[in-house]
């Protein structure tokens, strides 16, 4: 909806000023009492629909799913326990489960395929969940994705075969726990931005995650930046910003 | 009770000294053993009865509520779980239970209405409960509720349409977990004091709500103070306190 | 500005749609390269502009405080050290300096008394700065100004003498440092909001105005919220916006 | 076992140095494969056994509990489950059990008697646990205990009418959680020494008990120190022996 | 001023109610502006006055010393630098001051001697301002003061020649920094009450005290509690008071 | 240098074995006794060269500036104070200061122009040497920057005006000390992705600019990864290579 | 596999480069799926394989000891449930379960015998899991262990008859929670290393461990390093590198 | 001094047991006042004495130094600014300064050379003091140093030239500030055990060397502890302690 436009159609009398200024008013959505949702905000960003479950009850989130379904766009439901897969599933039967990950998906228009793949490299069987949050959420929105997993630093001779494939990669996901040392090593391997995810993982001086976070920001490696622990879901959302622009 | 009179009362002889050591005695309650009841705090105060349940187990709780309640005013349970209201409402049949809040609640003097709202906006739907506890204390000390939730910073779009109403509020109650951004976002666009409430929603590097709470007290917007993390009753009870006065 | 009036005016063809855009544009300020100045802000807020002068240079505060006093309204400057005054006053020759508290005023429109005078209570006089601060703020802003230093905590029977006039103010600020524990003690004795203002004064675990913040965070009276340490200009400006609705 | 006397009997033959060094050794106990009793400990120290339940399994428990026992003093047994009391009243029928305390104490031989009282004063209901653990404890070592329950600092005034008890203890526990500042208002209060007992109750920024160790620990009020965190038993046991003295 | 013999004298008409009321009033000092002071309260406490000279101008300082002085106890200036010295010798002569200890001591009645004395132990030369501040403290309350200094953990058979002495105190403060371990120590091997000081003296992950006092405050042997860290000022005073009661 | 065409040369006698393991060795570059070199570097990542000044004295960051300047290829100095320059400048006279970043820059090759804008947008004043860093580090690279300093949150309105250019970017540089809740309202605004500067500008519970950094990892708007704080030269560059993909 | 040997098989033409390249690849293992074998290992450091069970489902845990075990060397699984050791005791029938240290090992070939024992010392019963971890792993490793459980630093005097065994060690793994003193007296007993490992045993300020580390880290003895929290493979694995070279 | 021996020398009437006990005394060494020497530490240890000069004024330092030095042994001084060095040298002549290490040495009888030497590995030019403190350490104590300066992750390829001269080190040890990855790196490459020695190296998030510090004790590759953040010394005097055992 542009402004401009709108003030032309003012002007020309098409549109009377009250009732533009109620056009603007609805763009804000329709009122479910416990969740305005915004039907437009696909068409302002490009991008599907997301539903953040944990933290709402399974009703809730199946409500939310079917109403945004019903729009005709691709929805994703993050944080999902099966038991609110079970409810949106009920409401949306295309609507598809990947457990480890915690994620609904509901495809209804294949999205544009991305130019370049996105790698997700792992440094630990542990750390599969949030990879593959990661992983899921890019190709949710179009990317083609390269995994690399248990490649981590004690294992820094593993990334050596592979390292052709990585190099063709547009966006690089380095997913950690522990000491998180992996970003740094890709970093100085490839020349595409890394996103540092790291993840819960580990245990004493771990702390939930933040030995791991404050390595990847302190790297001497540039190229780097980093999402909160265990987003999985903002590290791939953001690698396909990253090739779509 | 007035010092000053009492003072003026034993010198005329109508009260003996040591009767007088003992008056004030007194006002220190009655001894439950477990807790000392404080019937003039209403009167020193202008405010019902709290009785924090977290930590008592039912049936002490029970048996304050109903203390207090026998003093004729008003009485409010807070953090009550359900098993909480059970042992309550035997003894104390009016009180009504909020579950999502878990606020237990007896209005028996119903209170002075303020002459101005008070809006709680919120920023997610897992932040309700701790909503629910701000916008029900608040009623509770006479307060009309203006309720604005899923208004979080994603969506300051949404805030636009409901401003009209926002203004009119005295004092806004802006909940928010994660980052926390929603105070200083309110705090542009009103001139009425916001309370800042923090909650404990979020994950990794949302520390229980502390960023959320530093993001609060650092906002660049003045007009802003923030109480603890996941203390609806606290912001509640201060809303109705600044419209009081 | 009201965007009603606009739109009629687009409408009627008094303005140009290209006109109201460039309007709305015009709005966001003037530029000056290193900071876009506001002259509206002052009719939105219903406050005097402030500048913040930490960070800045002596000559860029003193310029941006020229600008907003050329306005004809009343301007704050806020952490602003003496080399900082200087240069102000050669531009602005009515500007005063409050130099414990490090604020600059200008009083070009005596604000409105406003009805009831705002307390501030301290610690100790190592907390006078940034009592001083909130003071002479909550003054500008047009509050009559109660005084009571050296309040603290271990010297509660002080505060009997004063009770009185205590219980006149529509707000209270209560300054602190080390132990914090003056504001809870405050919220025990008036019916007004407390505004809890923690000083960085201590040492060892006093963790610079941390352990004292999170006393007022923490405490069992209600009544209060906590402003961020140090932070007197946001205390004085929060108990004038109180004592505004 | 004095050195100084060991050495004469060494001079006059009475023991061989062999002996002596085997002596040395056995005072360092028998070795029960997980935990070398000390005999000699109450000896050196004054004060009964005591045995640290939690990480101990039930039957590691009961039978260092039933050995300390058989040495004929009386022991203690700190955080200690129900699970723990039953197979310790199995091995030993007369310990008894303070649930709520979580203490399973045995009496062989009553405790001298401490020449002043010990004043255990309390917050709130929920810091009921660990103040009972510091007053059991305080009695299982002879001293006459002054229970001030409910007595925290939104309640002042409840502290008037029992300052003339209060001030005969010879040392005062005062137990907080949440904002922690019954210490210093006691400290204002009263001559004796005050052990502040910091509890884990709160939430939020409580930091399970860290807010209120903080508010002890930097207590304007001098005369204050503080143990861990719910150790109700170091409290008890210090009061104890600064009595002894 | 017991309200007793107050209350007695309003029934005989010694004394007219405001009177009273004005007499209560005086208690709480004469206002300097930036101190009330409180000449009753050594009466109270039966300790000399005490002036915390951080944050405070050295003629602050000098102005409050000198007033307290008048009242003819005693008085003792805590974080003293040598300027404030300077100007507080020049308002009171016989002032002397401990530079290392950075304290300004005047005795003007010598205080009652203490019947056992006290020692203070510390971990090494760097330790000693912080170690002297108690020990001179301890003093200015009548304590003997029994100094053992470099007896930290590193060499534990240094304090085995002293035992007998520091048996022989009846209270014991343990000074240290770093890892913090001298408090638990000399718990173990002495049956007076431990007073755990300590310092700021370390680097790296000391964190500036922070954790001596964490070592202190989860020490497995009884009879500890501690001050905030580098208060020597604390730990002498609360030494005293234990051996005062 | 290729792996596989150094196994042809091998194969095909061109190099020996134990020459061609010295041509590796040789690769890790010449020893300075205490930087080794990389000139390889540059054709590796097809970025120029980088010297952290930082803990280097003026005449190593000179010797080390001017090695990798004899290359032919661009240099850039970060965290370079006066000093270093001044030496800089004496052995490489085409070098170039930015005293406010702290930068030194020697282009000796133009580079490529990237398709897309780089924004910087800052949140005040204070920000600006940081948002310069970033700003200048991008253009060092190859990109167009598009400056858009004093946006912060409380002058979203301010950001409205300028949404076209903004749109433009192929990233964004969100730079925000304090509260740090820019980078949220910009990935609400654009579709380019968002990298998040918190930066230490500050006080009180900023705690260095970790409040800010915390804001933006917590973010409830997708599309964002944060650097260190003030790592102005680590957002500048992965800008640069977002858009260089 | 050296790489020389390699090289000169490319020249003489027994390897083509294409295969010397695979070659390479091979080395990184077997794939799969979610983890990347790595035979090779074992010959690189003269250690076992070890499996992190943690985090990998019972299944996976099996097939990976399986492979390992296939290769015909010794394995150990760390942080192993029983439910894992259930399923790996099905496909690897030798494997054996030390249900206290949550170790399963699997000795194909005996360990070359190391020539000085290790000790491992312990503060009290409830570290026992995590010293059984350090034991039993230095024992897979072919080391002697001398085991001094509950020799914490309240009980120094129980060290002194075990001092001629204890200084025959090459290395000493000091096991401490709580207060974590147990390393520095060691330190100060022997001469060889002492390995501090902390364990996350104790309660309120013992911050799940973290109190224990700072302690050991800040020690004043010299000759200590410090493991993760609860890192018993660590600190074991560590202990016999150390005896090895 | 064998106790067994002693006791034979009391029994056999050779020494009285009163000279036996003032034996002992005099083993804790001669009283300076501020520190109690201890001359036969260095027979205990078998390593030269240190003195630790932080703390301590320069005339402190220099009399304990000659104190030691004239025990005829040899003697270090640590952290050592040079106005220690300038008082040392006057009374103690050999004693050599290593500036950047902010060592003083004095070397009288020269170590017993060690069998195999120690590494120094290093992440960047920040952090050669730290690196040269402990590389000087080690020297004292009688090892042959390999240094291996300017070795970050960000240049993994740099070690791969000097691998076989690392693998003959009996120990590494392996400085870093940031992100603190070279100890994971190296415990990958090497069987020696490796020492991690975290500097404060850095900025923002890197905490003054925690960050560094925390990816250390969080490593995947086992092998490696940590000392205190910048403790070179310790470092050191442990890597040389592994090599003599």
């Amino acid at each position: 909806m542009d402004v401009t436009v709108l003030l032309e159609q003012v002007k020309s009398g098409k549109i009377a000023p009250e009732a533009a200024a109620e056009k603007l008013r609805l763009l804000s959505g329709e009122d479910l009492g416990y969740a305005l949702l915004d039907h437009q905000r696909q068409l302002r960003t490009g991008a599907g629909e997301v539903v953040y479950c944990a933290g709402k009850s399974p009703e809730q989130a199946a409500e939310i799913f079917e109403k945004l379904a019903a729009a005709g766009g691709n929805v994703l439901g993050t944080r999902a326990p099966p038991e609110h897969f079970e409810k949106i599933s009920v409401k949306t039967p295309g609507a598809v489960f990947h457990k480890q990950a915690g994620l609904v998906s509901l495809i209804q228009n294949p999205p544009k395929p991305l130019a370049r793949p996105v790698a997700v490299c792992s440094g630990g069987t542990a750390d599969l969940p949030v990879a593959e949050e990661a992983a899921l959420t890019a190709e949710f929105y179009g990317a083609r994705v390269l995994r690399l997993y248990d490649a981590g630093i004690a294992g820094l001779h593993r990334l050596v075969g592979r390292l052709p494939e990585l190099r063709e990669a547009g966006a690089v996901i380095a997913v950690a726990g522990m000491e998180g040392a992996l970003p740094s090593v890709l970093a100085g391997l490839v020349e595409a931005p890394v996103i540092a995810l790291p993840t819960s993982v580990g245990y004493g001086t771990g702390l939930g995650g933040y030995a791991a976070l404050l390595t990847m920001l302190n790297s001497c490696a540039p190229g780097i930046a980093a999402v909160n622990i265990d987003n999985g879901f903002g590290a791939g959302f953001l690698a396909a910003r990253i090739l779509t622009i």
